[in-house]
């Protein structure tokens, strides 16, 4: 399947239909997300590089057009105007791992209306889940307050591709390490792990089990001890250790419920037995909230491997994320119906000092104590720059989240507050809503012929 | 990124344990899902054939060895005892469509025991994630009572993969089409999809945007009426529909809140304009829960697309699911720490008359009106027979669904009763448990030598 085929259906039927129309003027759409799940303060910006990937490589090829019209039920030739499509277009957009708020564009696309239109869904899918879950690793982060944090999510999340991004973007907020050998190895972060309860069932007992291991891992390792008895494991593990002078580095690996309780006394049964440097490394169905309790709660836990629940961001698994149109020819469009209006024109994001963003116009002059948040990142169908590496936006994201307000770190009952709105941002909505509003009162009153729709002759709403 | 790089390194570690100690006798894993999540009553198996591709495929290559050697900081040699790993065991699993409970195996592998433990990651996570998605997209037909429902979720499904699985699922449980053209295509299932709001923006007017649509696409069109206002919206849809004589087959889609209220004023103003034929479309955050308030309050909608909440499985987005080693060389073998404990031996499920299902070993003989669930998949690492097609899924689906117990169907507070336990299964577990309470109460006791763990020294407990 080729990217230009994973899309809605309607986005080749608008596309079409743009064509046939001439309507190939430029348009902007903005990408945003409209409310934060609960439970969340903030989102962290993800998905620029895969959509970025996704345009540059966007071509509509032969077989493309054949899956179309076999789609619509159409001979080929119906579909023929979109061979050959390509995005030529600009970007603005906020770069992989910044802080952003609910009502932000994360990205901006500008480019002939077909092609804007056709790249929604591709474009849509990567940064609204990838941000999703780059936010649910930070909440993560701060819930370990310090403490290393892995990912062991790959077994659990919606496939493969998903399981790459949470290891890559779990990386990015900060994690230590991640179980996924594909992703440690592409992305260059450390590969964790160390063995499952299996293997200790594959030997006799437990013992061996860790033995057997121990000879084939030198250096320091890492034991499952709640395959059977967890305190029965801790002094197993800790005298395989001890016999074999394995202790500085190693770990004991705790996976079971009750994680508080057994760690304090795993802690006892290795401090006991002269290991004060095993360290302890829990997992099994952690997220931020267990993290936070744990840590709260003192629990002698050195390193937190997270899952399943953070792989699939469980608590919040998608986004109330938008793909709209802003601009059209020149002319600032918006959409009215119930609870969803949409403000109008290309925008830009001004971060002020403590977070206190406002949202302007893409061509505004910045308040002069604010930065903006959108940056060019790609020009006539190609990046701008090089792809952000993984250490760029790991920096972002560590710099962004020093002046993130403590109401917005909040693991339960975070506040978000909204950006505010700039003055010609709000005197543009009223105007163009006014105009929006005198054309649904009156829709008897509309010329209905064809030459009204040309992409020539629309009412323009200048600003 | 190869396949055979994604997994989690803790395979690879335990793979080259294994083979270091000569532990390459057949060991048989069981993959089920422990717990139902809440408002589940059943669970549809799926992700076979994924995981088959993936078995069928594997292959260790020299990148491969290089990357889990650089992972593990150890030179490329210690490593090279995986090269050229391929699966050459055998699989039973339930074929893809047919409802499952909790507790009964999805799938059990066998093959030597540094293969079964590699597969471990990938195959998990494809049946894991592909039975919740398809789980999902089963309750929504039950709600949706016999109205057509069709899939839009690409835009937000955790990556483009799943997105494609989300299509298919959706089908292999009577979807009647997809908005995802590359899934459309490659399963074989309609296509459906029409315009955005930003469609209707891009025109001067609502009508003029009806209009150019329909100019370019000839037939039956379905008109998105609530980007103004949808009341309005409705009257100018009906008007181009007949002025254009293009009522039957058309319809209008709604895709904004109370999408009840707004149905019924919509099918008013569609009859009172003499189109009783177009039909009515709805959109917009439905899942299984917002279809069933639909369909038993008479909204006269006649089809219902599903989007985010379903392609993402939001209530329920990971399976408790687990892939447990059951067997290694013979000896059946459990794991007892907390409230997670495996009953031991490879299984079959005996599904009996009521959905009255009996877990019990894989050689035991059934019970008089019983039939087995697992099928031999793959044997010495190939296909037993064609990969399933669509159709034959659905038809195990629709088969199963027919015989499905009311009280789990329903949509709210659904019951998942349990699978009982053989007498052969009981008296097994019962037996390993002893023995492996014995090992564990005395881990003085176990000789710590290398020589016990080789692989034909296991004290084993027979059944």
């Amino acid at each position: 399947m080729s990217d230009a085929m994973t899309t809605d259906l309607y986005e080749v039927t608008m596309a079409m239909s743009y064509l046939r129309e001439g309507m190939t003027a430029p348009a902007t759409f903005s990408l945003f997300v409209r409310d934060l799940p609960p439970e969340r303060g903030f989102l962290v910006a993800a998905g620029l590089e895969s959509a970025l990937d996704y345009l540059s490589g966007l071509h509509v090829g032969p077989e493309d057009v054949d899956a179309f019209a076999s789609a619509l039920h159409r001979p080929p030739g119906d579909v023929q105007a979109l061979l050959g499509l390509e995005f030529t277009g600009d970007v603005r957009a906020v770069p992989e791992g910044r802080i952003v708020r609910a009502g932000e564009p994360l990205l901006e696309v500008t480019a002939p209306l077909p092609q804007a239109q056709l790249a929604e869904t591709y474009v849509l899918n990567q940064v609204s889940h990838q941000t999703a879950l780059a936010s649910k690793a930070a909440r993560c982060m701060l819930a370990a307050a310090g403490h290393p944090v892995v990912d062991f999510s790959l077994r659990r999340t919606h496939g493969p591709q998903s399981g790459f991004q949470a290891a890559r973007l779990g990386a990015m907020v900060g994690f230590a390490g991640t179980s996924n050998v594909a992703a440690a190895t592409a992305v260059g972060i450390p590969a964790v792990g160390t063995m499952a309860h299996s293997f200790v069932e594959a030997f006799a007992t437990e013992e061996s089990a860790f033995r057997a291991f121990a000879r084939s891992h030198p250096g320091p390792v890492t034991l499952l001890v709640d395959t059977y008895d967890t305190e029965d494991g801790v002094h197993v593990a800790a005298r395989v250790l001890r016999d074999l002078d394995r202790g500085p580095g190693s770990a004991v690996r705790l996976d079971s419920s009750d994680l508080g309780t057994l760690a304090v006394r795993a802690r006892d049964i290795l401090d006991g037995a002269g290991l004060p440097d095993v360290r302890i490394v829990a997992s099994g169905g952690l997220d931020e909230y267990a993290l936070d309790e744990l840590v709260r709660s003192g629990a002698p836990i050195d390193t937190y491997a997270v899952g399943t629940r953070v792989g699939v961001s469980a608590d919040a698994p998608f986004l109330d994320s938008a793909y709209k149109m802003v601009e059209y020819d020149g002319r600032p469009v918006m959409k009215l119906s119930t609870a969803k209006v949409t403000a109008p024109g290309p925008k830009q994001v001004f971060r002020r000092p403590g977070y206190a963003d406002v949202i302007g116009l893409a061509d505004e002059k910045p308040p002069a104590d604010g930065r903006p948040l959108l940056e060019t990142v790609m020009r006539g169908g190609r990046r701008t720059g090089d792809r952000s590496t993984l250490d760029e936006c790991r920096a972002r994201f560590a710099t962004d989240l020093d002046g993130l307000p403590s109401a917005a770190r909040r693991i339960r009952g975070p506040q978000a507050p909204r950006a505010t709105v700039s003055e010609r941002l709000s005197v543009l909505t009223a105007r163009v809503r006014h105009r929006v509003e005198e054309l649904a009162r009156a829709p008897a009153a509309q010329p209905p012929d064809a030459e009204r729709t040309a992409s020539g002759s629309h009412r323009c709403v200048t600003r």
